[in-house]
């Protein structure tokens, strides 16, 4: 048996953590004069309420988790602070049910941005920086946990960023928590960075803090229905910007601050990432300017945004891409399945899962040709050993397995092909629009059924922890062992 | 370099091999009185003389296929014989493109079953056989190739099933030839026995001939625009039983003639095979009875034969399942990337593939929950090595980029995302009906435009051989080592 003690105390914590965070908004709908203040208190109030009776009931002295404990905390902490997110979205004036209050605060701190809210015109200060807020926290709690827990859990060949391996041979940080610190401080540096950047360049105070936050953590939530439709070009080319740093790997920025530059530029990941974005902009760009004459300049930035907006999964939109042809439509939903870096915010299946499988297919041609001759594979300056290929093949496997899933629930909540496809995509890469006119670009998630909703809320859920850390959840033998 | 002399020498004789089979319409046309005999006269002698004049320019002794020139045989094979079976279709009555005709043959003979014929009810008796025909001996290519070639070329993992190996434990056959020969014996046999039954249960002899050989081939040809839809339950229930035992290992069932039916029902394979199909069966059926509220002997007959169909890659459509609602859409889909068994004609990604990824996340599951232990997999009674489990997720990866590049090629001509997304999937399955009115189980390929035919039978050629055998070819290694 597990003892669970550990986890419902480090539980309790995250609760009153996030019950002291609603208060933000509470104070935002005070200044802007707004009745929504409210909820806000009566929300922190439950929420550290039960915060404090799960620390009081599980105390325990020296707060160690350990390997099951680790998978259990980090699925937990997600689906339980979800909930009590939630409750705002239902106490407000927008009058949600509580599976699309979930969905809301689920898509919020997966920093997937899919909105369950038809109309956020008419949504109270305090709800859209809420939103924005779920979105930041939800990005910082991935980073420490892509950090922290999945490395040593070797959840999805994540082992191959094993912390230790790096601080030996880096020496720069001695200790994880160090390393965890300065990232989250790099991080919120970066939402800092753009808040004041979007500010310079005419966005509103209000607006400027929540898209800063949505932003750098590629959540997505904005504060308008139709996304980035009605900034000019230099504020989508910052946000583009930051997206691109959001996708990044956060703890290899951290060190280029000490080191340069050429630690960012050296990295594999890094690299694919870049020319695999330029390729697709490329490409987008051409489709635009051959086949719908539009002008380069414009072409050229809204293929930028919105591809960067998909692959970083952000979620914003500058314009219904829907709307610019076929090929846009299936590149867009494939572009949904990439992601960013590992050990950034991004969902996804994650550029070097991708680069193990070229690797993977290279090895494939080169035995095919040749067999019976060895080949050493190598990830930067690491070789792949083959329980890092079976783990990144695992998780494609559960990846394509969980979407058919979805899709398959979703088609019999009565939803039609493009979106029971694409709403499962998008939901399993915590990217927030999908295809089609009801769930794309220009679309929310309001007019779907409270069971559809739940079901993509688990799917974001799996998606954000990588699969395994759920589903072994429901394995016998994890509780049995 | 290559020595291309016996891959030249062994493609001429094929080409004689066809050039006499294109004389079998051409009987037929006579016999109906048809002015269209003359088409395949003149296909007959273009396609004998390439073939004499192959086998004279590069005449062998002994002939005898080392690894590489087996690939290029087998590619060649599918690329070349396809353009020589398409002169019937570009000379005839019917006027087709020579995409339309290359992507007709090129679908026989992949015994995909997808037609660019819009109305076949004005097509001469002759073309109609021949369709038939193509089938029937792409079938006869697919088993012997699965056979003789695929395991020794270990592509996608086929190498659990060399044939030396169940040999060396079986004793049954001396040589692989005999068993190609009893096994392509078996294939025919079944085929007889299918147009007897079918005759007997009242389909003209034209048709029990023509729909034999398009059932146990799991081509899907048809006579008819609407395909089976105007046959009633007991040639349905028939057509059922015929593609389930073209789903089986061909050489299982030799085998089974010697030992009785207790080979076939302890083979994993099979047993897997038959339980998913039930298991789809009762789910659809419980869709049309529960959501629909269609009679329960109707749902579970069309539930059947439409899901045997598809799943055995068949193609065969008694109603057109796309109006059964949004969940069957998204299953029918799914389904059509499944496959029967390894040693039938049958496509898609096949079960043994989806066993060995289920082993693969079972172990993954132990080594999550308790590292630092080893697990050995077996499959049957054999074990199963890296080297089987590599070459199974190389070819699941090869299926998914092979339909995202597809899918995206086809959008890029101006099909609409449901086309251009199951367009890929059915021609790399080779199954034969997509998603969408147009090219759906009642609709036809005939409204594509060439480039996205040629497209198309290209995803049909990389699937039919799976993917390595293809893709091998344009790299390269393989010619300079």
């Amino acid at each position: 048996m597990i003892d669970v003690r550990p986890v419902f105390y480090a539980l309790g914590a995250l609760l009153c953590i996030l019950s002291m965070f609603m208060l933000v908004p509470m104070l935002a709908d005070l200044a802007y004069a707004s009745d929504d203040a409210d909820s806000f208190l009566l929300s922190a109030c439950v929420t550290g309420f039960f915060g404090v009776a799960l620390m009081l009931a599980f105390h325990v002295e020296d707060l160690k988790v350990d390997r099951r404990q680790g998978f259990l905390l980090t699925a937990l902490a997600w689906f339980v602070l979800s909930g009590f997110a939630a409750l705002p979205f239902r106490f407000s004036s927008i009058e949600l049910s509580f599976a699309g209050a979930y969905f809301e605060s689920m898509s919020g701190l997966t920093a997937t941005g899919s909105s369950a809210i038809a109309d956020l015109s008419i949504a109270p200060p305090g709800i859209l920086l809420w939103r924005g807020l779920l979105n930041a926290l939800g990005g910082a709690g991935i980073i420490v946990v892509a950090l922290v827990m999945l490395p040593f859990l070797s959840v999805g060949g994540m082992q191959l960023f094993r912390a230790e391996s790096s601080d030996r041979s880096e020496k720069l940080f001695p200790r994880i928590d160090q390393i965890a610190g300065a990232t989250i401080a790099v991080y919120t540096g970066l939402i800092m960075l753009c808040v004041f950047v979007y500010a310079a360049l005419g966005m509103t105070t209000f607006d400027a803090v929540v898209h800063g936050m949505t932003t750098v953590a590629t959540g997505g939530f904005g504060n308008y229905s139709d996304s980035f439709a009605s900034y000019d070009a230099p504020i989508l080319w910052a946000a583009t910007l930051f997206m691109i740093f959001g996708s990044l790997p956060l703890a290899l920025i951290v060190l280029s601050l000490n080191r340069g530059p050429g630690v960012l530029l050296k990295d594999p990941q890094i690299r694919t990432f870049l020319v695999f974005l330029g390729c697709a902009v490329v490409l987008v760009t051409a489709w635009l300017v051959v086949m719908a004459g539009a002008p380069l300049f414009w072409a050229i930035t809204h293929a930028a945004f919105n591809v960067v907006s998909i692959v970083s999964t952000t979620g914003f939109a500058s314009d219904d891409y829907l709307q610019w042809g076929p090929l846009p439509v299936v590149v867009f939903l494939f572009l949904s399945t990439i992601g960013g870096c590992t050990g950034s915010t991004t969902g996804g299946l994650k550029i070097f899962r991708y680069q193990v499988m070229a690797m993977l297919l290279r090895r494939h041609r080169n035995e095919t040709v040749m067999p019976h001759t060895v080949y050493v594979r190598r990830y930067g300056d690491r070789p792949i050993g083959d329980d890092v290929v079976r783990a990144v093949l695992v998780l494609f496997a559960l990846y394509g397995a969980t979407v058919i899933c979805l899709a398959m629930g979703l088609a019999a909540t009565g939803l039609e092909f493009e979106t029971a496809i694409s709403g499962a995509v998008t939901a399993v890469s915590n990217v927030g629009p999908g295809i089609g006119d009801r769930i794309g670009p220009v679309g929310s998630f309001a007019s779907l059924s409270d069971l559809a909703l739940w079901m993509l809320s688990f799917g974001m859920l799996v998606g954000r922890l990588e699969f395994t850390t759920v589903f072994i959840l429901f394995s016998r033998r994890f509780w049995q062992a």
